[in-house]
C-alpha cells in the first residue's frame, strides 16, 4: 500500500477521524499547527530510561516530532510512568542495527538538511540563547557521565552550552535537553521562519496518531482503501 | 558562641580558607558573586527522590542559595547519584516537624518579603517569560501526580505557567523546575536588580562551604576562636 497522494491521505485520514472521539479529533485538528521538524534531538547512549523517557516527554510537550535513537551500547526503553503516553504522539527513529550507528544517524540528518549542534558543558560554542535558530537544527545529547562519544563531537557543525553558575559540573540530561528546547522553541515560535510541518507532514502525522488511538486501524485502513479504490475505478 | 560581627566572620572565613586548598578556594571567591536569594524555590511533598535530587542539582547551578522542603506526608532524601554533590553548596531547609508545615514554611516566606507564585499547568496566571522579577519570589512545586496542594494554591500570591503545545498535561517535575530557574534567572541576572547576596550573607555562605569541605572543622573553628579573644583581650 502506497500512499503518496495528498488527496489520497487527506481522505484517509478524514475517513479514520470517524473513529475517534471529537475531543481527540480537536485535539489532532489544533496540536497539529504546533508541530515542528525545523529542530530534532538526538540521543547517544543515553541508558538512564527514565532520563530518555522524560526528554521525550518534554519533545512531545515542545511540539518536536522527530526523536532520535543512537544505541550502541544502551537498549533504550521507554519508561511509560516518565513518559506519561507521550511516545504515541512522537516519531522515534532508533539506529542500533548499523556497523556505525553514530555515524549512520548524523549523515542520515546532515543529508536532510540539518545542521548538527553538540551540546557539551565543557565545549566551547555557542551560549544557547545566542545560537543561531534560521538552520534547521538537530541537538545532540551524550549518555549522563561521559557526554557524547568522540565521533558524535567530530562530527558535529556547531557546539552549544547553558550556562552555569554553581560548582556541580553538568544538568542532568532530561534538564539540559528540555533547557534546549525551551529556548530554541520559544525564540522560533515568535520568528517569521517556517517552522510548521508541510501540508503533506500535517497529514501523515494526524494518520499515526489515529493509528496509536484506534483499536484494530489495519482492518478499517483495508476498509477504507477498497472503498476508495472502488470509488476511483467509477470514476476512470 | 554568636558570630554576629561581619569582621569577625571575615577573619574566620579567611582563617579557615587557610585549610583549603589554592584550586576551592578560587571557586569560593568566584561563585559567591553568582549567589541569589533573590529567588527560592519550595518543594511540597515530592516523593521520588530522584526528581527532587535533580532539582537541587539545577538549583545549585543557577546559582540559587536555598531550597525549601515541605514534607507532610513524603521524607524527602537525597539521591547523591543525582544530585551530583550539590547538598553542600546550597542550604536546605525542611519543614516537618510543624502541624501545618505547608503554612509554616509560606507564612515564613512572606514576612521575609517574598512573593509566593504556585506553578500549576491549570491555574491561569502568567507565562513563565512574562512572570515580573522585580519582587524577591518563592516559586512552589507540588507533587508528580496531583500537584500543590489546596492551601498551597490558596496562599500563592501569583501563579505561573510554561507555554504548552502537545498532549501530554505537564512536564516531569526536575524539568518544570529547571525551566522556571532557567527562565527566570537568565532575566534576573541582565538586569539591574540588586540580586546578589548582602556581604554579610556572602562571607556566612563561604564559611559554611568551608564547613563542608574541611575535616575536623569545629576544632579548628573552636582554635580560632580562642586565638582571636585573646587577640581582642590584648587590643582593650
Amino acid at each position: 500500500m502506497i500512499l503518496n497522494d495528498l488527496n489520497h491521505l487527506i481522505e484517509l485520514r478524514n475517513y479514520l477521524f470517524n473513529f475517534i472521539s471529537d475531543n481527540k479529533r480537536d485535539l489532532f485538528e489544533t496540536k497539529i499547527h504546533h508541530r515542528t521538524r525545523h529542530l530534532t534531538l538526538v540521543l547517544e547512549d543515553i541508558y538512564q530510561g527514565h532520563n530518555a523517557s522524560a526528554v521525550l516527554r518534554s519533545a512531545e510537550i515542545f511540539g518536536i516530532q522527530d526523536v532520535h535513537i543512537i544505541e550502541n551500547f544502551n537498549n533504550y526503553n521507554v519508561s511509560n510512568q516518565v513518559a506519561m503516553g507521550s511516545k504515541q504522539w512522537v516519531n522515534i527513529n532508533k539506529y542500533r542495527k548499523h556497523e556505525n550507528n553514530t555515524l549512520t544517524c548524523i549523515s542520515q540528518l546532515k543529508d536532510q538538511g540539518y545542521r548538527i549542534v553538540a551540546t557539551s558543558p565543557h565545549a566551547k560554542g555557542y551560549q544557547l540563547s545566542e545560537l543561531p535558530i534560521e538552520p534547521k537544527t538537530a541537538l545532540l545529547f551524550g549518555t549522563e557521565l561521559k557526554g557524547l562519544s568522540k565521533q558524535a563531537m567530530d562530527l558535529a557543525d556547531d557546539f552549544v552550552t547553558i550556562p552555569m553558575y554553581g560548582f556541580t559540573e553538568s544538568f542532568n540530561i532530561s534538564v539540559s535537553a528540555a533547557l534546549c528546547m525551551y529556548d530554541f522553541t520559544q525564540r522560533l515560535r515568535a520568528s517569521s521562519i517556517h517552522w510548521q510541518l508541510s501540508d503533506y507532514e500535517k497529514v501523515v502525522t494526524q494518520i499515526e496518531w489515529a493509528k496509536a488511538t484506534i483499536k484494530k486501524v489495519k482492518l478499517i485502513i483495508q476498509q477504507f482503501e477498497n472503498q476508495y479504490h472502488e470509488g476511483l475505478q467509477k470514476v476512470l
